[in-house]
C-alpha cells in the first residue's frame, strides 16, 4: 500500500511501498478515507527537538483518520466490518492509578499511535479495537478525519462553564480555529480570538469570533479589557505555547476565571503567581488529549447540533500524494485543517 | 398612577390609580416600561388555592418588569437615575445558613415581589436597591422585562452540561419555550420538545427544538428512546408539574442523566426510586428561583450573544389597561410571553 | 471443593461439593480466604420476589470475598499468582454510553456475580481479570472482604463534600454504619444514624455517630431540627428502603441540601417534589454500585487513613459451613458484617 | 484604650492609648477578648517591601481576633450586644462583577481590615456588622481568634476532594500546620508534611501528619515518590513561597492531581508547564482569604467535629503588652500561633 513514511532521522518524509499492516485478535484493520496534518506530525517532518528524542524512523507517521473497518481481528467484538470510524490516538495502560480511576487520558504509560506505532498516513492502517470510535456514516470522511483533535479544542473548551460567558483563545492554529468554534456553538457572550497571522484570525472570525486580536497592532490585554468593562474574560484557552502571549492571558483573566492550557511551551514559562493566580483566585487547567470517551461523545453531539462548522476548519484538501504540499501549508500557516485523501 | 390592583379576595384584578410608592433609603423608585406576566401572576389572577393562602388584597401584584430609576434613596450606591434596570424577585435575609453560604436563592426567609409586597403591574414601582440589576440601555424593554424568567430557563438549563448532550424539556410554556432557546443556545445536540399544546410547539420549534413531541398523538418515551438510539436523554427539564409527565421524565433519562425540575407539582409526585433513580445513577434538582446573580450575568451574556431570540419568545404586546386580555392569553395557553406596557 | 450452593428455588441453601471452576484466558482463579454475607445474598436466600425474578438455581451465591490468587490465565497481565486481592462486582460491557464515558457502575448492561455468574461462598472462585482489586498483603482477610460493601457506603457519602458539614444516616444495616464511619472519617461536623434496631445504633455510635436516633421513642425530624438549630442537615444518606423514613429524610434535609440514596425501596415512593425538593433547592442522587475503581482507592486510602473500624463493623467471624447461623443473624439483625471463612 | 500602633514608616510597633473607636450605624463595637498575629502582621512589624507600598502609618494593626459585642449600630440587626464574635477580614464591594455572583473573598474592590483600616491588636475594634461571624459561647476566645487563618487552610486543603487521597503540605508555618490538621480531619490516607523547620514539623506532626519531611536531609520529591508507589501526591497544598518547593510540588504531584496555592511568592516563578501541567492533566489553584460565609460554616463544623487541635496549633499566649515578644517568636519560626491577650 501507499504510505508516507517517515524514513531518516532529518527533515521530510517519503511516500513508500509498504506492506499492509497484519492485525492481531484485538485489533481491526481499516481502510483509511481521509487523514489528517496534526501539529505534531509537522514536528516529525521538520525533526524538531522532541521528534529526535521519541521518535525511531523509519516508520508510517500520522493519526488523525476516518475510514472503512476492513478486517476485525478474532476477538474483536465492538466493531464490524464496514463501520465507519475513526480512533483515539492514546493507547492506554488500564492499570495505573489514573486509568483506574477513568483518567485514561492522563494514563502514565500511554503510547501515541503515529508516534510511538505506525500511524495512518497511508492506505490501510491497523488498530486497537478499543480505540476505534464510530462514525455516523452520514458524515462526510474530510469531517471525521478531524474529530480527534476537534476533541482537544472540546476538552479544552468545556474543561468548565462557558454558555453565556466570555472567552478568549489565544492561538488560531487549527485547534485554535476549532476551539473559537466550540465556544461559540456552546453559548459564550464573546469570544476573543487572538493570533498574529491574519489568515487564522479570518478563519476565527468565519466560525464564531466575535472579536479578532492582531497583538501585532493591538495590544490584547488592554483590548480585552475595553471589551469586557474592564472586568477580563472568563475563561482563557491557551493554543499558542508562546511566553509572551501566556503571560498576557494571565493578565486579561478575570478573577475567579480559568486558564485552561492545551498548548506545549518548549521551555519553563515564568508566571506572576501571587498577582495573576493567587490573589485573583484562578485556576489553572492542564489539558492533554480527549477524555477517552467522553470528549467523543461530546464532539459527535457538536457536529451533531449543526453549530461547528468543519467545511469552514478544512481548509485545504489534497491526495495523499501532495503531502509534501500539505506540510508546507502548515508550516507557513495559512491554513486551517488540511486533509490528505489515500 | 395607574396600577393593576389585586383588589379582593377572589378571582381576577382591577385597573385603580394608587399613590406613586415612597421609598426608603436603601431603596430605588423605577418608572416602569415593560411588565410580563408570570404563571404566578396568572395564579393569582384566578385566585387558585396557592393564592388563597399567601396573599392578602388589595395589593398591586406583578414581578417582571424593566424600567427607568426616577429616585434613589440616600444610602444607594450601586444605581443612579436614568439607570435601565430590571430586578431580583426574591428579598433574602442574609443571615441564614443558606445566605451565609452565598445560597441566596434558597434564603429560608425568602419575601418575593409581588407576592409579599407591592409589584410593577403600575407606572412606578419601588424596589430594595440591592435587588436591582443594571440592563444595557441599548436593549428593549419589553426584553428588559422577561429577562427575570429567562433566569428560571437558564438556572435548570444550565445547572449542569448541555453542550454537546441530548436534552427533553417537558412543558413548553413560556419558561419551558425559553428552556429549549437556552438548550440549543448552549450547545445541545439534541433538544426536545414536549407539550399537549401545538401553538408552543410551534414556538418551541422556532428557538431551536430539534424535534416537538405531542403525547397526544405520540408516546414521549418511545419517542424519545427512538431519537437517541435507545439511550434516552441526558437532560430532562421538568417544567409541566404533571405527574403522568413527570414520570415519563423519569423513563425518558438515561443512566447517569440529570432530572432538574423547576415546576411545581400540586401534589405529591410517586416516583420509582428503584429503578429510575437509583439503578439508573439519575441525579434530580429541585430549582427554584435565580442563583443571584450568576444566573442574571449568564442571561445577560447569552443574550448578548445573539442567540437567545426574545422577539420570538415574546408573542404580545399590550397596553396595561388590556391586563384582562393579557391574562385570557396565558389561561389558554396560546401565548409566549405576554408583555404589558405602562 | 466446599460451595454454599443456592440449590432449589426456594428458602435456604446447601453446603455442597462441586467442582473447582475453570477459568478462561482473561480470567483468575483465587482461593477464598473470606467471604462476607451481602442483603443481597440474604434476598436469594430467602427467595425474595426479586430473586425468583432473577436468579436461575442451582449455583453458588455470594460476591464479596478476599483472597489469594491461585492461577491466572493465559492473557492476564495484572495480576499475579500469590495476590492478595478482592473484585468488583459489577461485570461490565464497555461499549455502552455510560461505558464509554468511564460511568462503568452505571453500565446498561451489568452482570453481577454471584447474582448472574457463579460466586465466592466457595474454596475458589473465577474472576475477570479486569474486575480484580489488589489488597495490601498485610490487610486481615476478614478487612479485605468487606470493601466491597463499603464501597457502597463511601460512593454515597462521599458523593459529595461532607468536610464540617452535618450528615444523617437513615438506616443502619451494616452499609449504614459504614456510612457513618466514613462521613466521621471525612470530617463531618455531626453524624446522625437512626434505625430502629439498638444494636445497629450501639454499633453506629461505636464508629462515630455523634448522635443516634430510634424513631420508635423519638421523632426523628424534630430532633435533627434539635440538633442543627432549626437548619436541618446537609446531607442525608438514605440506606432504608422504607417510605416513611425517606419522607422523614427529605423533611430534615435543609436547602441546598444534598440526598443520596442507595436504598431500593421495593415500590414507588410518594415525595412532595414541591416543597421538598424544588422551593427548597435539594439535590437528590441514586447510587448504585461503586465509581470504578475510583471508589476503590477511596475505600483503601480510608482504610490506609486509619479512621476506618472494620474490627468494629465485623460482628461476626464464622466458618463456611456454618452459613445458616450467619444468615440467621443477617435476617434478624442483630449483627454488623458477618463474613464467613471457606 | 491599650493598641498596638504601626506608629512610624519602619520596623516596629509601639504600645500606645488611642480613643476607642466610634461605630456609624452598620459597625458593631466589640471589646477584643483574644488576637493572634498572622504573617501579615509580621510583615507591616518588619516594614517589608509589600507594607511599604501599601499601609499607611499610624494606625492599629492586627485582624485575628475574638471578643464580646459590646455597642451595636443603629441599623444593626445581625448581632447583639453580648455576642461572643470574630470577623472576617476582608470588606467588600458588593457590586463588582466577582462579589454579584457570591464570589465575594476575590472581590475587585477588597479592602483588608488591619491592613486598610484601623485594626483589632487593642482593646476594642469596630467593625462592619456583615463581617461579624457569631462564635459559640462555649469556644474559648483563644480558639476563636484563630478562625481566620484556620479559614485559609480550611479554604486551601477543601478546594477540592482530600477523603482517601494523599496530602503535601509544603511550608509548615501556621497555616501550614492547619492545614495539615484539616487534610487529616477530613480523611486524607496520607497527610505529608514539607517544611526546613524541625519545631515546625514537630507541630505537623502532632496534629496528623503521617510523614514529615525536611528537604535539608531528604529529597522531597524522591520521598513522596517512595511513599506513594512511585505514582505521586494527588494534592499539594502550597504554603511556601519558595520557588524551589514549588517546583518539587508540582515534580511530586501526579497526573491529574491539584496543586492550591495559597502563598504569595515574591517574584514571578518559572513553571514547567508542559511537563509539570499540561501533560500531566494537572488543575493550579490560587487560593486567597476564605469562602464568605462558606469556609467560616466549615471551620465552625470542623472545630465542632473534635478533630481539630486548635491547643495545639496555638504554641504561645502572651499578654497584650507583650507583643515584642510574640513578633519575635513569629519572625524566628519556633512557635505555631502566637495569640496576644488584652
Amino acid at each position: 500500500m501507499k504510505a508516507i513514511v517517515k524514513h531518516h532521522a532529518g527533515y521530510g518524509a517519503k511516500l513508500e511501498t509498504v506492506d499492509i499492516p497484519e492485525i492481531n485478535e484485538n485489533e481491526v484493520l481499516i481502510k483509511v478515507k481521509a487523514t489528517s496534518i496534526c501539529g505534531t506530525d509537522v514536528h516529525i517532518y521538520t525533526w524538531d527537538e522532541w521528534s529526535q528524542s521519541r521518535v525511531k524512523p523509519p516508520y508510517v507517521f500520522g493519526h488523525e483518520f476516518s475510514g472503512i473497518v476492513e478486517k476485525i481481528g478474532d476477538a474483536v467484538k465492538n466493531v464490524s466490518v464496514g463501520d465507519h470510524v475513526s480512533a483515539e490516538t492514546h493507547i492506554v495502560c488500564h492499570s495505573c492509578p489514573q486509568c483506574l480511576k477513568g483518567q485514561f487520558h492522563i494514563c502514565k504509560n500511554t503510547k501515541i499511535i503515529g508516534v510511538d506505532t505506525h500511524g495512518c498516513f497511508a492506505e490501510y492502517v491497523a488498530m486497537p479495537a478499543e480505540n476505534i470510535w464510530k462514525n455516523n456514516p452520514n458524515m462526510p470522511f474530510e469531517h471525521g478525519s478531524i474529530q480527534e483533535p476537534m476533541g482537544n479544542a472540546v476538552h479544552t473548551v468545556l474543561a468548565g462553564d462557558v454558555a453565556g460567558k466570555t472567552v478568549a483563545v489565544i492561538g488560531c492554529g487549527p485547534i485554535g480555529v476549532m476551539a473559537v468554534n466550540v465556544a461559540k456553538a456552546a453559548g459564550a457572550s464573546q469570544v476573543i480570538a487572538i493570533d498574529l497571522n491574519e489568515y487564522r484570525l479570518d478563519l476565527a472570525k468565519k466560525v464564531g469570533a466575535t472579536e479578532v486580536i492582531n497583538p501585532k497592532t493591538i495590544d490584547p490585554v488592554e483590548r480585552v479589557m475595553g471589551l469586557t468593562d474592564g472586568n477580563g474574560v472568563d475563561v482563557v484557552c491557551e493554543m499558542s505555547g508562546h511566553p509572551v502571549a501566556i503571560d498576557q492571558g494571565f493578565k486579561m483573566i478575570t478573577n475567579g476565571g480559568r486558564v485552561s492550557i492545551l498548548s506545549l511551551p518548549v521551555k519553563p514559562v515564568e508566571i506572576d503567581l501571587t498577582n495573576d493566580v493567587v490573589f485573583k483566585g484562578v485556576t489553572v487547567q492542564g489539558i492533554t488529549g480527549r477524555k477517552m470517551y467522553e470528549t467523543w461523545q461530546q464532539v459527535s453531539g457538536l457536529l451533531q447540533s449543526g453549530s461547528m462548522h468543519p467545511e469552514t476548519i478544512i481548509t485545504h484538501t489534497l491526495p495523499l500524494e501532495q503531502f509534501e504540499e500539505g506540510f508546507d501549508l502548515m508550516i507557513k500557516g495559512n491554513c486551517g485543517k488540511v486533509v490528505l485523501i489515500p
